[in-house]
């Protein structure tokens, strides 16, 4: 049994900034006191906006360590955990769990075709590396799709209590939601409308544009529990433009953008990737205003 | 300028019930009389659900005139129209407007890839064909996926008034609908949750369930309406298993299926499709129990 | 049974001309004559590169009796037949048969996904419609791929003789070839090198890229069947650059633009497909240049 | 510039042994005595075949020093390198180098899209990290094809010297072929038929079967090599199921099947892959034998 409380809410996901091979403890500092002074309820490392694909084991080790750091306890930190075999996914939960992480999101990275009971096992041996929360991450781009079938399977382990979908089906997303009831809870994921997700009992949004505009998006999430569904809107409407912006540039690339556009200084993309035109901004400033906008209004 | 009134609400997608070569034109009376008495809004024959690629032009027509007749100037008559050619759609849309079709829903099918220029121009020419209201038909896994640029630009288009979309990625709808404006409307398909596109702005629902069950289907779309979202959610939880069991078995087959249990006998796919095995039967009879218990709470 | 020979050889596609919705008779006159007198061994009109799902039914009679007429039963005449139900295929077969076609090229077009039983059975009705021989196409970019173990089931019916395959996967034509052995004989098509095909028991060449450069295509065969390798590599490796052309455009679009370019003038491709810009005509006649230089040396 | 022979001819793909977390050095040597014995010019450890991508970085350098002392100079060791980022794959290259790596199989991991410039900067990155000879690795079901644009490009780089395509698609490899001249050798894949890959071009075969079948697959090599293409037939007829084989299943898991059925003792596929079952032992047995009897003839 853990004794994390229940995850819940806006948890953004901090890219990682690297500066000649470490992680810059400073730049994760700043940027994790600036989310948690708006009031987000969950800091979400090594994700693939984190780039996590892109670090060496020594890196996001690093990575955990700085967050837990700056965290100190206020949230839970929700790791993500990237990984082929049964072996390191195992000792990656353990490594991170040592240096403070309070609950793991897993994803399942293929290059073999699985069968449901080898992908069962995978996350299998995730659960008993750890008594602390699991939240199942599925992901169609990655070969990863974790059908609602499995879900239910997934859902009767004691420790994995969540799901992040990052399909962009919703219709999908209700299945899961039907089928797994109380057993697991559902985050949105950037690729889904929150507000919708929100109403067919999703308990959070785990995105990245939770970190650039994390006042709107606490205020999102506020608006809907409080039940005042036209300011609700309101935020939707002028956050959407964000994630489209997510969904047109690679998420890593664009949130290093964004993040450094608002002075944070988290550096560029791993290479080979490169960071974004400076012509990217003009969009951004606008997209940003409209957020503004919203939330005075 | 067109004389139809808006389109919106539940419009149903109706399977072409063939015998011996023909259509037949007393199931489609039978059909067309319940789905009326139950509410519905405008009748949709010729949609992929209704076999369209597979029908013959006469066989086509035939429907089109069979659904025009039953209708009886009662609701508008939409009619499906898949063509890979412009030539083609133009006189399709010729063909089943004087046989008194009230709007059209255009399916692009394609072989080669065409530009966006080659799409605009397919679609200009099925509006060039007639003042009647043009619905665009949106499905990526017939290669047809409409993006939101093409969309809006569509939309300048006089009688070029509606969307559907079969993707089920709700946040691309979200982002055309922000896009677009009054300009066009927007409705669900079976792929979506019809509650969460309402709220977004959808106007309605064309689907294979809504003729499956109409009268839920019906009271969905007005519970919404009446802002009465507890029964608005009671209904959607129970009709989509209803749109799951559309998504696990091919639609045609899936359609005809249900409707032959319900009475309606309106014979087979057309082959080399075959039936549905008798066993879907148990599951079906479920999900419509739940259906009728949702509609009595 | 048949009397049709045995095909093989050099079998081009050809363009559908249009002229006012007509096909234009003359046009494909001149074309075939030409074809002929370079030496192609049948003629194959209403393939996919012929535009077959852009034209109507009375457009495609017209285009099959245009061909049998200027062919007039010199080489066979190989007539594709798209569609996607059985009674489609059944009934376009018979009336091409009536006039005159000798064998048919049977294209599966699917929308709804079909078990291996039901692609199977449509191709029985193909095969029932007509004591000719029959080419079954298999293409995975249409969805309709045929198996290694569908082909093999296939050959057990009497008149399906041939396999045309436009996979480009070499290895998997290799495999059908193991298994098939000699009930079904198979042809190379446009995504495959036929020198390669030739060398694991292919009979023969069905493509586009044949009707540009016909001399070329039969100076390929016919070298390899006289066991010439050297001069079989040296016309090959200098048609290869066409087969890359057509695979660069769309095949319908590069075609026509080839011939026209040719000077047979055979119209432009079915709207919304629009003509290729006359700057693909450099790297064509430096393609051209190159295989007249191979067939000269 | 690299002292390293150009590599050619048959290269093994080898599984990695893992007993207890580490490698099986003594597996390992067995293993490699009997391909050196069999004739093979080569040894491709951390080949996809060999699981790489399961393997943590202390588990890959041991498998590296584990075939470096088994092959004691005899022939090159090719060292599969398996990296999402620029950074990775250079510390992998130096650390393999240090370890007596001969050359190199670079392969591009993907999470991002990435344009032709960044996959560019990703092999020139490794390129820098040696001046041992590079394969890039194309493969299109890693989201890792290498257009022949870029193999132009690539084949500029001095010691970026060969390519490995495994996309199964001949024709695009005759392309490639075609484009790069003496710049860049090309070695045909497991999906590829390696008797055509040779006639167009092909150096040599890089490959899993090459591992379960080395004599027949060194006979195949040699025979053509000679000219005697009834022999290379023989043998490449036989062979063929083999690689059958090796698609129908997961090559990783078929290759520790096929080699502890030899009696190589190599363990089971990584968690959660499981191994195969038994019941494959009898058509790999039968194929086997097939591949005998060709060598016998």
């Amino acid at each position: 049994m853990t004794s994390t409380p229940p995850l819940a809410g806006i948890v953004p996901y901090v890219p990682t900034p690297i500066n000649a091979s470490h992680v810059d403890a400073a730049s994760v500092r700043r940027l994790v006191e600036h989310l948690l002074a708006e009031g987000v309820t969950g800091i979400s490392p090594l994700g693939s906006t984190g780039e996590v694909m892109y670090l060496t084991p020594e890196q996001r080790l690093e990575m955990v360590q700085a967050v837990v750091a700056a965290v100190a306890g206020r949230v839970p930190v929700v790791v993500g955990v990237a990984a082929f075999s049964s072996e390191d996914v195992t000792a990656q939960i353990r490594r991170y769990e040592d240096a403070g992480a309070d609950a793991f999101v897993v994803i399942l990275q293929r290059y073999f075709p699985l069968t449901a009971d080898e992908q069962y096992a995978f996350f299998a041996s995730a659960a008993q590396a750890t008594d602390a929360p699991i939240v199942v991450y599925s992901n169609p781009l990655l070969g990863a799709d974790i059908t609602a079938d499995l879900a239910v399977r997934l859902s009767g382990i004691d420790n994995i209590r969540y799901l992040k979908d990052a399909s962009g089906n919703t219709g999908r997303l209700y299945s899961v939601i039907g089928r797994v009831g109380s057993a697991m809870s559902v985050f949105a994921a950037s690729a889904h409308v929150p507000a919708l997700v929100f109403q067919i009992g999703g308990v959070g949004w785990m995105s990245g544009p939770a970190c650039v505009a994390p006042r709107a998006s606490v205020a999102l999430y506020d608006s809907w529990k409080a039940g005042d569904l036209d300011r609700m809107w309101r935020i939707q409407r002028a956050l959407w433009p964000l994630n489209e912006l997510f969904g047109r540039y690679s998420a890593a690339a664009f949130i290093k953008f964004a993040l450094n556009a608002q002075g944070f200084d988290v550096g560029e993309p791993c290479p080979p990737k490169g960071p974004l035109p400076p012509s990217v901004g003009e969009r951004f400033s606008e997209v940003m205003r409209g957020i503004d906008e919203a939330l005075a209004s």
